[in-house]
């Protein structure tokens, strides 16, 4: 499968060239990010494409001074929702009408269920739930990246704190979740990229139950 | 980009027909979650895949009574470790470190700052974070199982407790995270087989900063 030899190539490239990477790629890796799946199809996240390299610069020391901040060519910020609002749901589901054009009684019920249950949790809890579904979309944007044979570097090694300040994502009803630097490795200055992939063998990580 | 159109193909069939899907589909499905990167490459979960169709109905009550539960062909369920512990931690350096054949020492200064870091921390938020680990493995299978042209459903709708009382999973350090039925779509009893793809235009989940 064509799949496995990408995330057989992929790596998470600690350096970076500076090389710019072309915008049809990007767009590209951003749609694989939009068209993941997500609970209840809400979507509860946004992402933030950095570009400019003051805002990497300030973000690079909250995060650990890892090169690939400001060395990559775009910065990808995926930032959840903070919670789960009645507006954010009814949003989600009158676009679903919209776009199919009919209601649905089933899927009505379905958004009272949600309504009832989601803006009256914890904020914490719903930015938890939230943020899982930002990393449906930041795997695939990491398996796109491949496809494009740009690299991409998943980091979380990062103050998600010092990150919302930089880019004002609380009054955005956003926090940061992870970070995604794609780029082009710099191999003369790489330590891993000569380095086997180290992964769990199968039998360690699946149990059959027959 | 073939990713795009295999994305574009999966949804989350809501009705299966039973019929089975070849193991090495299968095999391939769980070896992208295997490749998936993940946190430090501590790859925190397990994936337990349900053949027993005694154990599936015991889940199905519990999971809303989705019948894709039991007329899917592989119940996967992706647990996540309830913590990190020290054990866990150097288990993966000691396996990088044989199969790589050398020991680094900013590897290995990477390994004592982690073992300084997670155990000690809230099992609650060690648990999230590994969840989001499983997450993208999740991800990544639900992408597989699109390329193998077979049908799988994200389901979040469960008692994730219950669950790991089912499987004994939680004497086993874990905790049920999320599940993927894989199977056959029945067209004639799923109302979604056939509405259009909804997802939020790329102009409201991506801001560009120049």
């Amino acid at each position: 499968m064509e799949l496995l030899d990408k995330l057989n190539w992929r790596y998470a490239a600690k350096a970076m060239n500076g090389e710019q990477v072309a915008e049809d790629k990007i767009e590209r890796i951003l749609e694989a990010a939009r068209l993941s799946p997500t609970s209840s199809g809400l979507q509860p996240f946004e992402i933030f494409v950095i570009k400019n390299q003051e805002i990497k610069e300030k973000i690079k020391p909250i995060a650990w001074n890892q090169s690939v901040i400001t060395d990559c060519s775009h910065l990808l910020v995926f930032a959840a929702w903070d919670t789960y609002t009645e507006d954010r749901i009814n949003y989600m589901f009158d676009l679903t009408n919209k776009i199919r054009g009919f209601k649905n009684e089933g899927w009505e019920n379905y958004r009272q269920m949600l309504l009832g249950m989601y803006p009256q949790k914890d904020p914490e809890e719903n930015f938890n739930h939230a943020a899982k579904q930002a990393y449906i979309a930041f795997a695939n944007a990491v398996t796109a990246a491949a496809y494009e044979g740009v690299d991409a570097t998943p980091l979380e090694g990062f103050d998600p704190t010092a990150v919302d300040e930089i880019l004002g994502l609380r009054e955005k009803g956003l926090r940061s979740a992870v970070l995604l630097p794609i780029g082009y490795r710099a191999e003369d200055k790489d330590w891993l990229v000569n380095l086997v992939k180290v992964r769990r063998p199968m039998e360690e990580i699946v149990t059959v139950i027959e």
